[in-house]
């Protein structure tokens, strides 16, 4: 392990996006292996079981590459399969959830926390107990928000959308209502919901777990002294289904270009 | 091979269930094994690769069961790997695209067939082949409505939601506009979207795969004397992953309950 060793990112598809996006702002010379196992998007959706036997077939693709750091860049898979990925490898191992329930837990004044993710990241309950950690008098009200996936996949995203503003409303006003003053973005599609959501409620703390996420990545990789210093950073993007439908959607995700090229991949 | 063989009907997940429905309104004796490929839902928006690969292990699960046909009760595979399932079994196979297709063949008026389905569906072109060989005059205008299936799985389908009208309108004006009379509904999911569609189009003549596909296999099973004749009906159920979460949303699609058991299988 070397300071050019990569950073292997995963996502159940192509929210994990949003955390490279995050990264390569903070650390603009890292080099990154990136893998969406699109043959199985979504996470959310499915079963524990499911889920982790996924994400570790996920890690031991990833495994494959010399690497620093392993980020789980999906919400639900960390929730659900995060400590079965530390007990299995000797690697630093960072997440999702952690950070951004840090963040939320010290900027909250009035204690009471909104999280909006998939249903099986809410049903995990991994937020109330990541906060909790940080913050043991936070409230913490979690929502499932099922629709927000296809809805961002689809572009719909754009403030004065009556359809993504009314399925917006729905999820959070219950939230809003009960006095939340901050809201966790618990999936790493939802950051590009933070104008929409900012728009109908411009007095809520929004914290991107995606943008948590690099943040604590940078500072664990400072104090080990393997922050990157080469000039051309290395970016490889993997999927196990079609690349050509990825690199299309890429885009709107890293809002740049992937700087990359896109390779399907078999883990079976 | 005998009556009182089971129509093996399958699907990527959920939708398949309103064929089970139309196959048991139509035929009440029939015994019936379900599989939803529930750890890989939605096919829709995958590959062909990857579609043939998951439909191909359905069948291979269904055929351990003493069948007397198979149902490909979803649009996306039928319309992606049904040649090679035809190829790999020697039993009649059935589909949902070519019942639909020769039904809207038959009944439009003007000869402009709008056909709403998934992306695969859309991109395969099978319902553009399978109209045109029953009605080579005729004119197929399709498109692709990646939002009507998590909205259906979420519950939007009801005359008067703001959300589901938008979406309907925004995929559906541009067909009516081109003059179609006749809308296929070309995903086994969109038979609950009847009422939305029919509400904002009147004078469009509707037809459901699932419906057209029941009485194909109905006129069959008559047709080769192997309709049923038992008085008590088994139906048996299976899916790759979580069964609970199936059966909390099947009574939706089933619009009844699902007379039997669901159990989950592995298929890797």
């Amino acid at each position: 392990m070397s300071k050019s060793s990569y950073i292997g990112v995963f996502d159940s598809g192509i929210g994990g996006l949003t955390v490279v996006k995050a990264i390569a702002d903070s650390m603009p010379n890292e080099n990154i292996i990136y893998f969406g196992d699109t043959a199985h998007v979504p996470y959310g959706t499915r079963s524990k079981r499911q889920i982790t036997e996924y994400v570790l077939a996920d890690v031991k693709f990833l495994n494959t590459f010399d690497l620093k750091a392993i980020v789980i860049a999906c919400n639900t898979a960390d929730s659900i399969a995060r400590a079965k990925v530390e007990d299995l490898y000797d690697l630093p191992i960072f997440g999702v959830v952690d950070p951004a329930s840090k963040r939320a837990a010290e900027q909250t004044r009035n204690g009471k926390i909104g999280v909006i993710a998939t249903n099986a990241t809410v049903n995990s309950g991994a937020y109330d107990t990541a906060i909790a950690k940080y913050n043991k008098d936070a409230q913490v009200i979690s929502v499932a928000c099922p629709l927000f996936v296809p809805l961002v996949e689809n572009g719909r995203f754009s403030k004065g959308d009556i359809v993504i503003e009314t399925v917006a409303r729905e999820y959070l006003d219950p939230l809003v209502e009960k006095g939340i003053d901050t809201l966790v973005l618990g999936c790493t599609h939802y950051p590009l919901l933070s104008d929409v959501i900012e728009g109908l409620y411009p007095d809520l703390q929004i914290i991107s777990s995606s943008g948590a996420a690099a943040d604590t990545l940078r500072q664990s990789l400072e104090a080990s002294e393997l922050v990157s210093d080469t000039d051309d950073s290395i970016r490889k993007y993997f999927v196990s289904d079609d690349a050509d439908g990825f690199k299309r959607q890429a885009q709107v995700f890293m809002g740049d270009t992937l700087g990359g090229d896109v390779t399907q991949v078999s883990l079976e």
